[in-house]
């Protein structure tokens, strides 16, 4: 067993995406003690800046020491105890995921089934929430496996209007699209590093509201988890009365984070969601210069995560294949029913920049063209230059 | 915000325990996906090497994405449904966490009660595996919070016997001491990254039996865990039938850790457990000299975790500050009951250095002669360097 020296990669999936040198850098710093008093002035600084990409003044702010998952396993856990009726949008892969969770909790789970590719439809939702006492509702923000963007906003109006909680996934649209946890009135938002934050994947920032944080308070027994317990979780990363032993965080990782958060502020929100906008757009003309659809109506289409429908006759792993063997370059596949339908193009973080675009646009067409699809490197490079501007 | 730049730290707490420059350089090499051939190929090795270092070439071996709590946290939702009985030895911190953990999985909980600093005692946990009906008993091997030992090869013996599975925490006796979890007979051990490994926190090391696998298989329901549901996880990481989309691995953290199982496989492990004795024994020398006591009787001491009794007199939360202030170096305070009362040095890994033992008894005997205490430097260092030979 040698030590491990990862090949050149160019990362244009649904996540991880590039993560920048001066992040691996950070991830490399010499481990100090999670109970250090220099490492509580990183946490408490981590928390705050979760607070401010998250607009979430009013709610606790901790990352998670998992993968985005664990938001989510959090989320459900900690708001639904046996019995409990949960309405779960689902519109992909994560909605899917999120019903499961919720039924593992031990909730009554009603489902608010879309077609993959649709954003979550107001009027039903409010029909399932009007249907039976309800504890909370779950959707997707950003539905990774399918590039729909659903309007949070009214979503959790909706639940708040009920009496619900709302839970609210946004691991793919943090950083890349506007979240914001107060304006929504969303109890619980949870994302993930791996995406548009672009640190290296293992940590779920997770934000809670005081009205979720009550009704956890009130649950008649612990939830299942301890590792997720949201009462000793916030007591460990410390409030009013310190910090109380939990688990040991994962020092380097959050190193990563913190270092990725600095980098999101001082780009700004704003600009950071333009240049994903700005991508995005110069993305889609290439794509449909090259003759290609995009899965998601224009409405609704995530910047961050473009599905590709893949054309008739084309074999969507063999075209995968040798975007990676002979330009480094990883687009990610489609899922459950989209499987061999779609090819799924990350522009996330520090992976939204021109050079990815037309890297891309590049890679996809020869790929095509290698699989006797008529050549449109040419149409789709100035497509894209054009909407590029430079 | 500004870019953080850890403090220069010497770790000799119960972890984590520094990290070598080499683990370090891992973590911040280049970012690839998780589905990318490279990293499936560092799945494949980081299995085998787990398997090595834990002797468990017939368990299935996969770390989790999460640190050493979440394997006790698996380890206990994936065995246990609601109404299983389980004997849980507690004779520290960690097991009375077990025995959380085990309750919150609706399990029916026989502590085996010990006084902190005692290994766990064969005997009384024959009796409570005799006296009903058991699915599991669940012990520590390296007792973190007390630094005692505890013969598992009996203790796993006496569980099948009795037709019940076995748990063992070898989260701080990984790579310190001899773990063999075929030996034993175990059926999980977990471990965690940030200890005798010298890897940074984030991971925990897991292995599980045929016969616990079968187990699983034959709940009556999943788990409520789907973060840690063993079957999910073992999809993910690959089985005959290939892999099966789950979380995103923390790549990065995985980078770190294939780094410290090189090392660790390098030195060999036969070589690092003498190692740890031998700076153990150093150190014991140097601290009785300087008229100190362990908590733990000799024969049941762990090498890597020493429990130190604060003289009467003497305030232990200074010392640790003074330590901290003058030479960077950071001890672990007691916990529980032993809270103000013990001093818990750890020997862990890189940390488990002659440099490390002197540097230690210097800083402690520095900071005992500030408080009154006779100095003690010169007796302290000339009995561990007779031990060193060298």
């Amino acid at each position: 067993m040698r030590s491990f020296e990862p090949p050149r990669r160019i990362l244009m999936g649904p996540g991880p995406s590039d993560v920048s040198p001066r992040v691996l850098a950070a991830l490399a710093r010499p481990t100090i003690g999670h109970l250090d008093p220099a490492f509580q002035a990183l946490m408490e600084e981590i928390k705050s800046a979760l607070a401010e990409v998250m607009k979430a003044p009013g709610h606790a702010c901790v990352p998670l020491p998992a993968p985005g998952s664990a938001g989510m396993e959090a989320a459900l856990q900690n708001l639904l105890e046996p019995g409990d009726r949960a309405v779960v949008a689902v519109n992909g892969q994560f909605g899917e995921r999120m019903a499961e969770i919720a039924a593992r909790a031990g909730a009554e789970v009603a489902r608010v089934d879309h077609d993959w590719g649709l954003p979550v439809d107001p009027e039903r939702v409010g029909a399932a929430l009007k249907a039976g006492k309800t504890k909370l509702l779950a959707f997707v923000h950003a539905e990774t496996s399918t590039g729909a963007r659903s309007d949070a906003g009214p979503l959790c109006a909706l639940a708040h209007d009920c009496g619900a909680l709302s839970i609210v996934d946004c691991v793919t649209s943090l950083g890349g699209i506007e979240v914001d946890a107060e304006g929504w009135g969303a109890d619980v938002i949870y994302s993930g590093t791996q995406k548009c934050l672009s640190a290296p994947p293992g940590l779920s920032p997770f934000a809670v509201s005081a009205a979720a944080r009550a009704a956890i308070d009130a649950r008649a027994a612990p939830p299942r988890t301890w590792l997720f317990d949201m009462g000793l979780l916030m007591g460990y990363w410390g409030g009013a009365g310190g910090r109380t032993y939990h688990h040991t965080a994962p020092i380097n990782a959050l190193y990563g984070l913190h270092e990725a958060l600095i980098a999101l502020l001082e780009e700004g929100l704003a600009a950071s969601h333009a240049r994903h906008l700005r991508m995005h757009e110069a993305l889609a003309a290439g794509l449909e210069a090259a003759g290609l659809e995009l899965l998601v109506a224009p409405a609704d289409r995530l910047p961050q995560l473009n599905a590709v429908k893949v054309p008739d006759g084309v074999d969507e792993a063999a075209a995968r294949g040798r975007m990676l063997a002979r330009y480094n370059l990883e687009i990610g596949a489609g899922l459950g029913p989209l499987r061999g339908r779609i090819w799924r193009i990350g522009l996330m973080g520090a992976s939204a920049t021109p050079w990815h675009v037309r890297l891309c646009l590049t890679a996809l067409t020869d790929a095509l063209a290698a699989q006797n699809y008529p050549d449109a490197s040419r149409a789709a490079l100035a497509a894209a230059d054009a909407k590029l501007g430079d």
